[in-house]
């Protein structure tokens, strides 16, 4: 194989597969990256969960493939100068790196001991906006389970119906939900894609609302493509939990509330929790008003903001993070929030039903 | 005590005098601020080797003092609106924080049992700009030693003797030393700062040209005075190395090289080195061009840079991060460089005898 690229294409083709190799693995052969040169210039990783294949720009002089330790590639193309590459093997898979002056020769591996990424059968297909995915799982990646013995709240749901996506995500104590308009019609499907997946190509999507992402998918495996790189994942595999059952319209109080403000507030009151202490946040909701209280080992806060409320008063607690996390992806300058009693879930949604976070209390003893 | 000032004002003080917070401590009052405001309003930190005292503005409602948690106060104050603060002591040495509708309150502590600053004797001042002591520290710090038996080489030499300053740094395998004139004269006399007090300093200085630093040390303590702050170390005692003997203009070998070409090469060679494998660099030196080498457990790297050479050729190897931080400090567009042979120190020095970095060279067994 050899090769010839600018450094800066190199660099960025790079820079989008290191994000599917992992840090520790018992595989070594992981740790690297394949550069397929047989058509076009592929960079390709692959965790064994997730796979991303990035062609480059450059000029192929002589066909082949070969495998090479990724973060060594990546510490010394980002040191060489701005200028074309030269990459290039010879026996026993070592490889001549060459930029003006400098070359380097590594060690590289067997290409054919590198493992294939899976390819998923293109059973369902739908298209949104760069932009819009990375919205949606900007919106909901929080609420993922982080360790949990429940594979499936490691996840989010990808529900597609008609003209619709509905994207969630759920741990123990709240739930996010985000619903939005699709340009095409499509079959009824829904996957469970790996929180992690989401979260790397979150990182590597360029985010353009007219730059499309094609998402294929069957039962076992999604790729998504966009621009000049596929990433490709197993998905989680059961039955996601009917969150339908869990929301309900009725309420008690109502309360209409600067997000802003709001948030500017509970950050304030975060301050003074710490890890393991698990002191929640009070919120006493009367007429026009709500007073923001938080009580710890290191101290107290006091706050008020002015509301508009409908329906009963009411003192309810809450974890501090959870209601920081939902309202800070929420856009709205003021965020309408419904509560039943202080035992039941509240609920922060948007009218046209684009968002609905719901948020477990916590008992205050009052 | 009761005081207002701006949140701004109050966070520019925090974050000053927060560079004297240990870590960890034994002693937890050493965690606390000391706020007192008996005549103005002085923040101050002392982690026993070093102290810090920050003048903000503001204004006194009733005079007094108070110690309080440093990063819980710099945590709330971070987060509070951009507008007057209100900072107040009750009872058993609670303290209430307002700030438009926000109240906090804290727990501080007895003010008198916070550890005084020690007073240093003016027995000598120096004074020159906050660009030159900055730039003096940047410099030289690199090559002290981080951690070893001997404390001194922990320090910096601070020499004065006449109108001119001299700043030096060692480790066991290099010597940093950077001359500077002063725009008074001065008895001679030599301190030996601490590498730490000199990072922290360095990090605090505004290093304006206009703007000077006031320098009064006696035998146990120096004081740097700039602003409305105050810094008071511990100095080192003993007897600094005696450098001038180890210091030589004779050379075999003379380089004259284009510094950013011989840094870039350096740091590309550096990334095929890993911590504890100490490979060296080995610059093979002939006319009119060196031949730059390393060879590691994970590749090798080879390139060549044009020079200007006098006298014998040369082959020697160093470790090449040594190279690598000298360079870095080094603002002239081309360096000289002199060796004698492949066992002895080479110096990088300009010719006004500004600076001079003396770096020991490793075996290679050629």
């Amino acid at each position: 194989m050899k090769i010839s690229c600018s450094k800066n294409d190199l660099l960025y083709g790079i820079n989008i597969a290191l994000r599917a190799v992992p840090g520790k693995t018992t595989l070594p052969i992981l740790e690297s990256f394949l550069i397929d040169a047989t058509s076009d210039i592929r960079i390709i990783a692959n965790d064994n969960d997730m796979g991303i294949e990035t062609v480059i720009n450059g000029k192929i002089e002589t066909p082949g493939k070969i495998t090479i330790n990724a973060r060594i590639l990546s510490d010394i193309v980002r040191k060489l100068p701005d200028n074309q590459v030269v990459i290039e093997t010879s026996v026993n898979f070592k490889v001549r790196i060459t930029c003006e002056d400098s070359e380097f020769v590594l060690n590289g591996n067997n290409p054919n001991e590198f493992p294939e990424l899976p390819r998923e059968n293109t059973e369902n297909k739908i298209t949104m906006s760069q932009f819009l995915l990375k919205e949606l799982i900007r919106q909901t990646i929080f609420s993922i389970a982080a360790t949990d013995a429940n594979a499936i709240m490691r996840g989010e749901l990808f529900e597609v119906s008609g003209d619709q996506i509905k994207i969630v995500s759920l741990d123990s104590h709240r739930i996010s939900i985000r619903k939005e308009q699709l340009a095409n019609t499509y079959e009824p499907c829904k996957v469970i894609v790996p929180g992690k997946t989401l979260n790397e190509i979150s990182r590597i999507l360029g985010g353009e609302k007219d730059d499309p992402v094609d998402i294929t998918f069957d039962k076992k495996f999604i790729k998504f493509s966009f621009g000049s790189t596929k990433v490709i994942s197993r998905l989680i595999e059961g039955e996601y939990f009917n969150v339908d059952q869990m929301i309900s319209s009725d309420y008690e109080t109502a309360v209409k509330i600067n997000r802003n403000d709001f948030l500017n507030t509970i950050d304030r009151a975060f301050t003074l929790t710490r890890e393991g202490e698990k002191k929640p946040i009070i919120f006493d909701i009367r007429d026009g008003e709500i007073n923001i209280e938080i009580s710890s080992s290191l101290g107290s806060m006091n706050s008020h903001l002015y509301i508009h409320k409908d329906g009963k008063d009411l003192v309810i607690g809450f974890n501090p993070r959870f209601f920081l996390e939902a309202l800070k992806v929420i856009d709205d300058e003021e965020v309408d929030i419904f509560f039943v009693n202080s035992n039941a879930p509240c609920f922060i949604r948007d009218k046209d039903g684009g968002y609905i976070y719901i948020i477990l209390p916590v008992n205050i003893n009052r």
